[in-house]
């Protein structure tokens, strides 16, 4: 655990503020690094558009063109990664490389915290703004925002074909056995229906392939649903949390149209997703965040007192590292039960109709009642090991430097052996033989290789690094700035919506029936 | 003078550093008003796409579009606007409104203290950020930064288009009588350049019609030069600050070839722009704003030591009252005089054979041996008297709000009277029978109305928001940044170059031939 929360923690209880204890909290992680600007991005070379020719100078498109994901440090030199050990290609769950194989479940290993809920929130809300251009990899196609572009798109012209347009604010939305979900984006008999035909993603075959990747695909897409991503169908865990949001969001426009009779469609629709996107802000760091610390007291809040003074407070620029990070894919159990019914992934993947027959309240019951894998190696489930394959190649196309780099780049001391880095003594053996020394082990692996601390859910770098990204990028919205986040921008309603929400569970209890009767929780 | 700044300018000169003054100064001006982000700007519904229908509440479009301009304050009421005094359509120079007359020169009224010089700049400088989209003036079409696209271009296939791609860095050029210009633009026949055909402008119809708006536009378009901008060959003025920023552009990349001999063209050019917009930064805070700054002594220093702890270092946002406060049109004079020779205004628009045929220094030392006309109403040219009466129509259509609001904004006094606003009692009852009480007086026709204070070129609110704008958009630069501008990114040669510019004087130095028998000063 880094030294200044350690040291931090040790205050706890002792009469200091809560107050103080978060803001030195979020500080310690938001200065962990160096602040934005970052000199280097993933810009290469104006002209030849060669995507392996990284520009290991600074430029002016490195430091302004952010459609360009941004990187932590200055590409590692050829040789560093020429040396790196072979991953030859990845042909299937039996036939993978050496790295990818670090990564491989045999059995799974449980998180010792975790709910299930948890990865169901994690990939809904980093798929938001984790977003790797397909075309180019080099890029994003992200608004660098928290700004539920899951619900609402990532342009105006999404979110308006979102709309109901019909004077009360309202996100378009279905009933189904008395609950409210997306509207469907398909007509019966399979076509897209016409409001939704321009939709960014409905022309797009990247995101056809990866709607009709199972053999029943005609049959799921009677229950997708139109959404603002074109990963918006992903997972009944996904859809979710998007319908919780997409209550809540429609429940705020009743409410403000009782006390604001005179507003129109556009107003109550602005203000409505304004309070929408605190309501998130909330959740992330109170409930989420509090979660992954390694504490068990919450001590993270969202207190705008102090933020604007801070050096940190720039403008976000989405990073490569923060991108491969975030890859948890240990979290996904091997089946995912709701209501004593168990889904393996091809059932839990594109797959609305659970969602639709059990009803929202079930969905995050099941996902609160089970506990998730744990964010390590070699438990990976299998049909998720191409994509870490992806992500190591990724690190070296890119050429990020070291695991030990970038501990020294968060402040953290240098990795003298292997045992330092895992308490697993098969593991160092094996991480031996592949890197030879424990300065070249690679960013990607390190991460995942790290032990936790106690109480913590990953390694030190990982938990450092998740947090200063997470806390310079969501606690920089311009929602939560001095003079905007107020009465007369969010009406008085709006205010006390964002004082009383902390968690998931808030919105359950204002968005479920019987609310009581469902656990929402991210510890288990 | 702001009450801070007229406090400061008493300790000057005893035994305090100048970098506190500068710090101190810049702080002040800085402070003037609330930090970014705005609440407002001029985005309006999106369904609409009403132009007159603007928003007056926040908006997530509002907080984070910028290709809608920002505004300072809110839209003002339907009432206030509805209740201005009738400025009738503009017909001819000789059929205007009442209040477009309120500028109309009859005899050129002289600047105090400042050259020709001043204006070319200002012009050249302010068209690469102030860029209202003219297909939608909510929009703008700006970079929000000062990136020379001027010379380099708004997109990096512009500046593909610019460069020479030929391992030397550098921008295309000709060399006419033994001097560097930039490549012309048409060839012999009329036709466009192959090369230029995809630049954005070439296809624009309304930069075409600015092109062709004089009778012998074929043969003027001969000299017409490739240039970043749509308005790239507006005036020589505008072409010989350009011809300069380009020649100092190629200068710098043989330096770095000598130096660097492994360097390939993206490398050197990359480099050189970097070096050659910081050189920008350091002319317009030290000597332009010097002298804007009501005091003799230069005060204002471009010293990065302190910008990254300021709340106001927030990403820009270039503003439509940062847009009309700058329309200093009365610093045009009647006729522009090059080594004895007069040019009315069709002589001096769109004509590089001037430049061309005078040499670059010639046209500077023309500049800067004649005055300027002071801004101030009672001195706009006629032919630009229409561009007055878009520019009040505009204030108008997105409703901005009253003169001494904005005072209240910036940190000013409220004016009680008309005789406050300006010691002209002509002028004083003339704004009387128009507005009828100093509350009403319409901010841009304030602006131009208020007395300088003395030395002052502008009425206070006219220099506290220029330097409030100019300082928290100029010092925000990512190439300023701390640990951005090192030699490791700008190598030593770049950083003794930034080092050594303070002003037009040191870059015309470098690249004109017998430059001590040139004037170079905004100073008269």
């Amino acid at each position: 655990m880094p030294g200044f929360f350690t040291e931090l923690l040790a205050k706890i209880g002792h009469g200091v503020a809560p107050e103080f204890v978060s803001k030195t909290a979020i500080n310690g992680f938001a200065k962990a690094t160096t602040s934005r600007p970052r000199p280097y991005s993933l810009w290469s070379d104006a002209k030849s558009k060669d995507v392996g020719k990284l520009c290991d100078y600074v430029s002016w498109p490195s430091l302004t063109d952010r459609t360009f994901s941004g990187r932590h440090l200055r590409a590692a030199s050829d040789n560093y990664v020429r040396n790196l050990p072979v991953d030859s290609a990845y042909l299937s769950p039996s036939d993978y490389g050496d790295v990818t194989g670090l990564f491989k479940r045999d059995n799974q290993i449980d998180c010792p915290r975790s709910s299930l809920l948890f990865p169901f929130f994690a990939q809904w809300f980093t798929d938001s703004f984790l977003r790797v251009d397909p075309t180019d990899k080099r890029k994003n196609t992200s608004n660098h925002e928290i700004d539920l572009c899951q619900i609402y798109g990532l342009k105006e012209e999404t979110t308006l074909m979102l709309r109901t347009m019909a004077g009360d604010g309202k996100l378009k939305s279905q009933f189904v056995n008395g609950e409210e979900f997306p509207d469907n984006l398909y007509n019966d008999n399979g076509s897209v229906k016409p409001e939704y035909e321009k939709l960014p993603y409905v022309e797009d075959r990247r995101a056809e392939y990866i709607r009709g990747r199972f053999g029943d695909a005609e049959a799921r897409k009677k229950n997708y649903f139109a959404s603002g991503l074109e990963r918006g169908n992903s997972t009944f865990g996904y859809t979710a949390i998007s319908t919780l949001f997409l209550r809540e969001h429609n429940r705020l426009c009743d409410e403000l149209k009782t006390r604001n009779s005179t507003w129109d469609d556009e107003r109550l629709f602005q203000t409505a997703r304004n309070i929408n996107i605190v309501l998130l802000l909330n959740i992330v760091i109170e409930d989420y965040i509090n979660h992954i610390s390694p504490v068990e007291a919450p001590i993270f809040m969202v207190d705008n007192s102090f933020l604007e003074e801070e050096e940190w407070y720039r403008t976000n620029w989405i990073s490569l590292e923060f991108d491969l990070l975030y890859r948890w894919h240990g979290l996904i159990p091997d089946k995912v039960t709701i209501g004593g019914q168990h889904y393996n992934e091809r059932e839990f993947m594109l797959n609305n109709s659970v969602l639709l027959e059990s009803g929202l309240g079930a969905i995050i019951d099941g996902g609160s009642s089970q506990r998730a894998g744990k964010v390590s190696l070699h438990n990976t489930p299998d049909f998720l090991l191409a994509a870490e394959h992806s992500a190591i190649q990724l690190g070296r196309e890119f050429r990020l430097q070291s695991f030990n780099d970038y501990r020294v780049q968060f402040g953290e001391d240098e990795l003298d052996d292997f045992d330092d880095l895992t308490s697993d003594k098969e593991l160092a053996n094996k991480l031996k033989e592949l890197y030879g020394d424990v300065d070249n082990v690679e960013f990607f692996v390190g991460l995942f290789a790290e032990d936790p601390s106690d109480g913590a859910l990953f390694g030190d770098l990982m938990t450092t690094m998740v947090a200063s990204d997470a806390f310079t990028q969501a606690l920089t919205n311009p929602l939560l700035s001095k003079h905007i986040l107020n009465a007369q921008n969010f009406t008085k309603y709006g205010m006390k919506a964002i004082k009383n929400t902390h968690s998931l569970r808030d919105l359950v209890d204002r968005n479920v029936e019987n609310p009581s009767s469902f656990k929402v929780s991210f510890e288990l």
